[in-house]
């Protein structure tokens, strides 16, 4: 199984992507979609005159404030725009796709997020009426029966919460969680990037091979919204994926090369090994390589 | 089984509606929801200041024209708002409900349409370039399926092509087309009147009954969008759906009181009985009421 994250970066350019997800449907691979939004959101808004705040978080991470407002832009251009539009191109190429959002069948569920803010004056500020929302579960009997049904679901990153709302949930979390709880050997994240780079300006510094004794090396290096990709794709390989990675979506083949070995790959499950250690604990044991040791 | 269409006109209404589509869900019937989203669709146009070209039809029934961009404004309106929140309401409700439009799982295809439009001057224009489709299939085995699952499924008016496009359907004659393929019992149509009246302005001119063989006399009496729901009921009780019934979507029970009457029924198998006739022909045959011979 394949999970793969198509991120709101590629502004729609998914032709190259849905060949592959071809590809991978025809050799009989299970395949989970799971796109972002966040662009044709901010889009969407500026035609309609509505203006997005930005939110700082303590941790120096920039993101929108999902007002009632912007959420409803949010599930039109996201869950509405991007998501229909992408099955019918999936469809299209003989690919039986499905789409949905938190809501159908309940496959995603969140609970309301209290955000810190930093206000200009460097003091910490709560919203506690934003509507974005912490993933509190995923449905992976209903991915699992739509799975076996043939069915390639296409997942929005829009959540339904307790309170019977949708929320906007981080894609990249999503699509991690999701990994994690079908068991997927792999999670393809696609983005505007050729993977994680040491140096931003040189792309001849990109990060081949994370392990996951390199977390906190990694975490540094990481800046942005790479850092959120970074910190889903270690909970993915730390929870059993095999790997992470972390590709272009602009390549000729971008999941086919991705899974060749082209961007950053955080190797998960297949480089240690798990034994109960006869006191009732789960242990994971890491093969640790020289690459890694070398890497620090 | 019943399939339930959900007018535009309702405007997000959908309170009462979702409140009894739950009772219905909790007696264990089966219930599939279509939608409208015609008016979602214009409000987002204006206030994206996009200008909406009304046509015609030599018939002179009027309908809006859907170009590309349309297009893009009622897959966002209609399959993305009210789908979206209208699945998270009835979530919210403890109901199981996915949303679907044409694409997902191709449960809708339809055929591009070339619209025939009368100029001022009175002269006919054919437009090939519409994003609107006649509906050439409905996947009754997914409905099924999901159906069979537990779901109450809720439809978009978004049809899928043969080419490979999203396409604005008529909402009254999918709602129809899926109850006949569903060999539902009962087609309720809610939107924001009473039912068929002889006369506009006079509510107690509500037609209670309509039987098969007043379908040439009620197509004179219903005008404008009223004579769509009236075509699209005529199809399906011919096709086996018991009662189709016109009812307003404004009253405290929407769907239960229509199904104890309140509204304009057409009776279908129900006053009718089918059976081979020996030489290989399918033979329908009609119970006449009194009523409806003295109806005319």
């Amino acid at each position: 199984m394949i999970v793969v994250k198509i991120g709101g970066s590629l502004n729609g350019n998914f032709r190259n992507v849905c060949a592959d997800i071809k590809r991978l449907y025809d050799m009989g691979k299970k395949v989970v979609v799971v796109h972002g939004g966040g662009e044709a959101t901010n889009e969407l808004s500026r035609r309609l005159g509505i203006e997005v705040e930005k939110v700082i978080s303590p941790s120096g991470i920039e993101s929108r404030r999902t007002t009632k407002e912007v959420l409803e832009v949010f599930v039109m251009a996201c869950a509405g725009k991007i998501n229909r539009f992408l099955v019918a191109e999936l469809q299209s190429l003989g690919v039986q796709a499905i789409g949905l959002s938190g809501a159908d069948g309940r496959v995603v569920e969140a609970e309301r997020k209290v955000i810190k803010a930093v206000t200009p004056e460097g003091k910490i500020r709560l919203i506690r009426d934003d509507y974005s929302g912490k993933i509190r579960s995923i449905n992976a009997t209903f991915l699992n029966q739509l799975l076996d049904m043939g069915f390639v679901p296409v997942v929005a990153p829009v959540a339904f919460s307790s309170e019977g709302e949708l929320l906007n949930v981080d894609g990249d979390t999503l699509a991690s969680k999701i990994a994690l709880c079908l068991k997927s050997e792999d999670l393809i994240i696609l983005s505007d990037v050729p993977g994680l780079l040491r140096d931003l300006r040189d792309p001849e510094s990109l990060i081949e091979d994370v392990f996951p004794d390199m977390e906190a090396e990694i975490l540094r290096v990481a800046k942005g919204r790479m850092k959120k990709k970074v910190m889903a794709l270690f909970e993915a390989v730390r929870g059993g994926v095999e790997r992470g990675i972390i590709a272009s979506g602009y390549n000729d083949s971008p999941i086919i090369s991705a899974l060749q070995g082209k961007g950053t790959i955080f190797r998960g499950r297949s480089e240690c090994n798990f034994e109960p250690d006869g006191v009732g604990r789960e242990v994971w044991k890491w093969r640790i390589s020289q690459s890694a040791l070398e890497a620090g």
